[in-house]
């Protein structure tokens, strides 16, 4: 996204682009001067910041104060716009929250556009102005972007691959490798919201649902939790294959079991009725504005605590704890019956382009 | 690209991928167990290093010792390997050469994949292993990744966006916006191979020519330009659009008019013939090993020498200049006969999808 920062350059592009009924075209991704004018006015305008006005294939920033943190999400949810967000605030809200479940403070973003030709100028603009709006709202610029446009039908409207890099402060020590037996595990508040609000709109499977997707940015919620308690282990969001695929690649990457309780489990009538009339396990269903967390155990009231003092961790709960010994690396559920089942890790047939 | 850097574990994934006759399913991005011995198994293996094998969705890495660069890239080439390359190295290169051209020294990369479903697993491995072996080469490791399938007819093959992160030291200036009259533009080698090379494949286009891609990382030319020559005003490479794009895009940038000797411009025969075929101007064509550099005239010379002493830059000519005066914008072009005529920006039509 190089060049052009200001809103129009009527010399260079003498006709404005016809945002209300035109389409995408191949000219657009082509590297021309309709490519320019696109990024100039669309997205440029959009994203306004130090940054990318700084007009060149990247971006130049201060030197970070500490480490460095990475981390990329490709968005390709179908459908583009539902309950709750879009793919744009969506891609904004995922690559922060990868970022943030280090402990890392976010603070650039880059954005890769792949649009298919005829997809409308109007859609695109609706997407980018959610992507800045979030973007704004969390303080992470998008800093560099680039826009590639593929032929009818050799794509699905838009995907967007966000990268975000972060800065981590020096103590801490986040990660997957990292549970230990006996931690507790917590939740950051209802899980199943986001995966059960993107069915609801799949045009083979409509139903009635009030439900709205959870996406939302964790990366303050984060501060506010490595603040109180530095001592957290883990930090892991639940996106595809929901809490059952986290828990279970958790479990083998840190080499422990764990064991939940089915009744502590923050879940809304309206996902579980949906899980029900859809034959799947809420635990399976992606969400986008949870966290799962992981602590010694005399700190987890403490860390609850924060968490639910924080607006997106209110509906917060301690859902189980790290067994103790090493080797199984099963996930269990005691369940409301007093019962016990493993929490399978599926293969992934049943949601497809969740996020 | 999370939890599993080793092989192959037997116990999570009891069958071996087959990566003979085997294809991209939905449930390769659907976040199950399906997608982690994808992971596991192809791009983990190939990709090998200490950050990726943090095992997290996000990668910790040192604090950078300068000025943090980043940019990002979409590839969604079309044929996924053509002559002197293939998307995954070019995804590689491309990322880090939009990042040396701060004049920073890459450090780390991130890749995320988009895939069609039934895509062969033996041709995702094929680009796997290039693009490990180009992260190798240049020593850029790619620390984290992402990888998500679509359905069949909602893709093409596959897509891949690179970011890349770098660090600038202190006393360099180089930007679009930076050149100044007077200055001498130089290219470091022939232009639109890459571009000749990607349509000779093109199934309605076919025709003989022996041309390679000309896609390479020029990263560590650019490390010995900027020792030599910190004076160095501005650093592109003609991707997209070609010298053409590129210096129209430039001379608004930094708001000034450039001139060209067609005599001074290395073009391959071969390239010469095919434009001449195809109706079109080698200017425009996409270049993916070659930069622009723009230095003040007294160090061309050197700059020059500099450039030629290196393996990628063995070719490289001073071109033409930049206008004395400010305001026209335009690029001109000295003709072989004499004549002067202006460098269209054209509007992107003839060149779909060239990287």
């Amino acid at each position: 996204m190089s060049g052009m920062e200001k809103p129009r350059n009527r010399r260079l592009f003498p006709h404005a682009l016809d945002v209300a009924n035109g389409r995408v075209d191949m000219t657009h991704g082509a590297g021309g001067r309709a490519m320019a004018q696109l990024v100039s006015e669309m997205f440029a305008a959009a994203f306004e910041n130090e940054y990318l006005a700084q007009g060149n294939d990247m971006a130049v920033m201060a030197p970070p104060p500490g480490r460095l943190v990475m981390s990329t999400d490709g968005y390709v949810i179908s459908p583009l716009f539902f309950p709750g967000g879009d793919i744009g605030s969506l891609a904004v809200h995922g690559t922060i929250n990868d970022v943030a479940m280090s402990g890392a403070k976010p603070l650039y973003m880059s954005a890769g556009f792949i649009i298919e030709e005829g997809f409308p100028l109007a859609d695109l603009k609706r997407i980018i102005e959610f992507m800045a709006g979030a973007s704004r709202a969390t303080g992470v610029p998008i800093v560099t972007g680039d826009t590639k446009v593929v032929e009818r039908g050799k794509g699905d409207g838009v995907f967007i691959v966000t990268t975000g890099v972060g800065v981590l402060p020096e103590g801490l020590h986040i990660s997957g490798d990292n549970i230990r037996p006996g931690d507790a595990i917590l939740v950051s508040g209802s899980i199943g919201d986001h995966g059960i609000a993107i069915l609801s709109k799949r045009e083979n499977l409509e139903f009635e649902t009030t439900l709205e997707s959870d996406s939302a940015p964790l990366h303050d919620l984060v501060a506010h939790m490595v603040a109180a308690v530095p001592e957290v282990h883990c930090l892991r969001d639940p996106t595809r294959g929901g809490v059952a695929a986290t828990l279970n690649e958790l479990a083998n990457q840190s080499d422990v079991g764990m064991a939940l309780d089915e009744d502590a489990l923050p879940i809304k009538p309206a996902v579980r009725g949906a899980c029900e009339l859809l034959g799947i396990d809420p635990l399976g269903v992606a969400n986008e504005g949870k966290l799962l967390a992981f602590c010694p155990a005399g700190r987890a009231e403490r860390l609850l605590e924060v968490m639910r003092s924080h607006p997106l961790g209110a509906e917060s709960a301690i859902i189980g704890h790290v067994e103790e010994g090493q080797g199984r690396n099963l996930v269990r559920l005691r369940t409301s019956f007093g019962g016990d089942r493993v929490v399978e890790w599926l293969n992934g047939e049943q949601l497809p382009r969740i996020c």
